[in-house]
């Protein structure tokens, strides 16, 4: 049954005989090649294709490159690790298994901002990419690939491959056909500005154009997309929320910005999405996004009549909002667009849109250096994805993270970050649920006075207090006192506590 | 003698009766204002207003927030630190002693990417100014600036602010006139593309357009800008410049690039202008620069028959230098184009144009990061700069430096940054006079390979592959041994050398 719809959705009738099982697809990958994958944040990856390749790994080990748009779902990532099948794997994962494999040195992963990767293809500082394995929901009369619930990178995998695998996924409604919006900048040194001038500008074609001659093969699935692992909102995301509302109401009230704000970026996870979420009950309106991934918040926005528009590169949906939104994709359709996250994360499009840009720490310095990857500096969380491309070109960006981590052993803000993914010039505000500090053109020592004042956990005030004291007393523009520098995240390492009960309770 | 000549460059007939002494003019500038003036790294700066206001304050304490472009020439940043002109400083400065007050807490220095600031003006993040203080050249007959050496954030200081003090030196060739190209990005949400799509491009006006009204004094001045401080190129500076131009080969060689390259950044001091002098008898052709600062090795590079186009924001150069170019400046000119700081920098048009970037660090680490600005990790150097527009937005991002510094005392590549302004992710190539890293699509661990292998002077060399092999030998994505981390900058701080001569001796 699925099949014949499958049939339907291939308008080039010629390229219905490439249809073939997911093993015969995947014996197009050799050891040693280079593979673009879709998928983008749980969202729109190839599924049928890389298991098949990690299934026979197992009785006839391979290795190749793995380069997708962001982390993949429904296991594949885990799947393809702990099948040994990725020698390197760029730009971005989330996976526990492959994590765990990059921490021991097993897989080389390359955390590249997600805005960079094919023009590293396009260029060829990176590649050539031997086959590029698309989901898509139909292919139209000309060959065209319609992509399903995210772009990523996969417009320019499928123009720039030498083989073009696609996997037809027939649980996802053919509706999602006008969704996207393929755009490939021009190359130099002749390129043109991107003509995108809001986030409901459409400057390419719906489909991905390739010939149709490299198709290689067509493989018919119909799994569905794993489901966000994002949690609900609790009592401190609400808090970071209220907030930040509030820093963005005291904008307006001073004229720097209207009730329409600006386009608004939201990082991925579950702080982002329920950060999201309070705009619901704010007094803004008519808000746009210009952002990566669009999560359950973004619909919550729509239907509360908030939201006018959202750009995206992936829609990634608890089970519950993915069946309600898929169900109703035509009414929410003319107030979406999907893009490459080269146009989404573009440095040119976020600077001149004048992006408010929401991203998640993992921690952050007094100073306001931001930690989005490294646990205490040496182990990969998930990557710096798209983070990087907005923080330093938006026109504010904002850093989100609970003051606290692991049931309070970790304060989230610390003496001096252990691995710098945003540098204190590329943030303008951080908020935990204790408080917000607006840390525009300050100074660093300015900088340390807001952000123990507003955003540290009480438990851990005093210490960081005595620390910034006693470092100033030594002096420096940015005062600190490297024989202590690290020794929170050294304590966190050895004992899973960054600062001692007894310290604490003397201090606290 | 001049006075003639400076009325005669007032075409406006009305603004003559404005010229008032520098003293009369400093009397704009009151206690607690804010100001912006001209000048970018040594060139262009207002000179007779600050002086007579540093002048004043030696009597009649007051102080400002001072806005510039960048760096300034003629001692002023000295004058106004020392006479206790300076509550805060932004966005770049070099001064010895400016630096002292910075890092003595005096002064409160924001240390901002150099494509930011009037961003954050014209959205009042930042402001209002209350005056600007401008050098020209001359103004037109509808009142319209032309400035001198450079741009910098003349143009939206002298917009935005409520009064403009302009300076009229005339010690500068009025043929400078129709060198500036001054666009003003419009405003949000209705923000257009910038229609710059080459080095060569010619998008805006030829001088800044103010209402006369505005112009509240002129005063004349003939003290021309400093000289550069740029040091001549030396051995080391030459095999850096050596190795680079091997590197550039061989992407020519892959096909990568054309002999022509992409437009080329270099930022200041004495390594960055070494570095282009290695482009002179290179086998490339018909460069062009997108710069900040064009230093002597930009004339030299066109004297060479070698660059086809430079633009920049501002012009410093050394004094003979300065004389041969001024005198022929018409022959130079068709090449030549300064734009506002906002423009040269843009996210925008650095990643369409694919500019090659070259920049000076401190220090860097044996995975990749830089630090730009902080001595270990607390006392402030210069600051960020444009550093950072350049490194995340670029084609190709390189830094460059030599491998130790002070005599040999310290390494300039360390275990682990002791500050971090550009991330892995934002540096691609690193060269010192030992060799050169291709960091590109490479994970933390091989990345420390190569750097090792490549960059290392060999009296650090076996002391660094030491530290990698313990520290991946407890794991990580990015191996590192806490308390080891910033041990080299403890023993620096303390002993003026970062490896103990003993240790030194037994490894070398
Ligand atoms: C930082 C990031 C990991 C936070 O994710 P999140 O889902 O919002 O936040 P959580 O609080 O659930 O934290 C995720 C994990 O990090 C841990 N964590 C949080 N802060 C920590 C800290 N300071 N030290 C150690 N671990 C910490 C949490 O305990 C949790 O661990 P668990 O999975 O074992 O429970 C995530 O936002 C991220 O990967 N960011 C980088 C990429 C990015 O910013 N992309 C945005 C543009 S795409
Ligand atoms: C990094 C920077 C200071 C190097 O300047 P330079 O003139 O090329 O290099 P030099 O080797 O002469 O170094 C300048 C000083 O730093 C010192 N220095 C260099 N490396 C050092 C290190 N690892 N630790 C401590 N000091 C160091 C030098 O000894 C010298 O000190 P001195 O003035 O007391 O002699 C300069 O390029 C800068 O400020 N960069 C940041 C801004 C920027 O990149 N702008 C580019 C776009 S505008």
């Amino acid at each position: 049954m699925p099949h014949t719809s499958a049939r339907d959705r291939i308008r080039l009738a010629s390229l219905r005989e490439k249809i073939v099982s997911a093993e015969e697809a995947a014996s197009h990958i050799h050891d040693g090649m280079v593979v673009g994958m879709s998928g983008f944040t749980r969202a729109g990856e190839a599924k049928a294709v890389p298991l098949a390749l990690a299934a026979r790994a197992r009785t006839h080990p391979l290795k190749i490159s793995l380069i997708t748009g962001a982390s993949l779902g429904n296991d594949l990532d885990k799947q393809l690790a702990e099948a040994h099948v990725l020698a390197r794997r760029m730009p971005f994962q989330s996976d526990p298994a492959l994590r765990r494999a990059i921490n021991a040195g097993e897989v080389m992963f390359v955390d590249q901002h997600l805005s960079e990767t094919v023009e590293h293809l396009r260029t060829r500082q990176l590649g050539p990419i031997d086959v590029a394995v698309v989901e898509a929901v139909g292919i139209t009369a000309d060959g065209g690939i319609i992509p399903t619930t995210s772009v990523g990178n996969s417009a320019s995998f499928a123009i720039l491959a030498e083989k073009v695998i696609v996997e037809l996924n027939v649980s996802q409604p053919l509706a999602l056909e006008g969704l996207h919006d393929i755009y490939i900048p021009t190359r130099r040194p002749f390129r043109e500005p991107i003509p995108v001038v809001g986030p409901d500008s459409r400057v390419g074609l719906p489909f991905i154009p390739v010939p149709p001659e490299k198709i290689a093969a067509i493989v018919i699935t119909d799994r569905g997309d794993s489901p966000s692992n994002a949690m609900p909102a609790d009592a401190e995301t609400a808090a970071i929320a209220g907030h930040l509302m509030g820093f963005l109401e005291g904008e307006v009230a001073a004229g720097r910005l209207t009730e329409r704000l600006l386009p608004l970026q939201a990082g991925i996870g579950t702080i982002a999405n329920a950060v999201m979420m309070g705009f619901i009950d704010s007094p803004f309106r008519d808000l746009t996004m210009y952002s990566e991934v669009l999560q359950d918040s973004t619909f919550d926005l729509f239907d509360a009549g908030k939201l006018n528009f959202a750009s995206g590169s992936s829609i990634t949906l608890s089970q519950p909002k993915a069946e309600a939104v898929m169900a109703d994709i035509t009414r929410y359709k003319p107030r979406l667009v999907l893009r490459p996250q080269e146009v989404s994360n573009h440095p040119e499009i976020i600077r001149r849109l004048g992006i408010i840009a929401i991203n998640t720490a993992l921690e952050f310095d007094i100073y306001g250096n931001v930690n989005s990857t490294h646990v205490n500096g040496t182990h990969m969380m998930n990557g710096i994805g798209g983070s990087g491309d907005f923080a330093r070109n938006a026109y504010l960006s904002v850093f989100v993270t609970k003051s606290t981590a692991k049931g309070g052993a970790l304060s989230s803000v610390v003496p001096m970050a252990s691995h710098v993914d945003h540098t204190e010039h590329d943030v303008d505000v951080v908020v935990t649920e204790i408080g917000l500090a607006d840390l525009r053109e300050l100074a660093p020592r300015e900088r340390a006075r807001e952000i123990i004042a507003n955003c540290v956990h009480p438990l851990y005030r005093e210490a960081l207090s005595d620390y910034v004291e006693r470092a100033t007393a030594r002096g420096g523009h940015t005062p600190h006192i490297l024989e202590e520098a690290l020794s929170w995240h050294i304590r966190a390492r050895d004992g899973g506590r960054m600062v001692e009960p007894l310290h604490l309770a003397a201090t606290a």
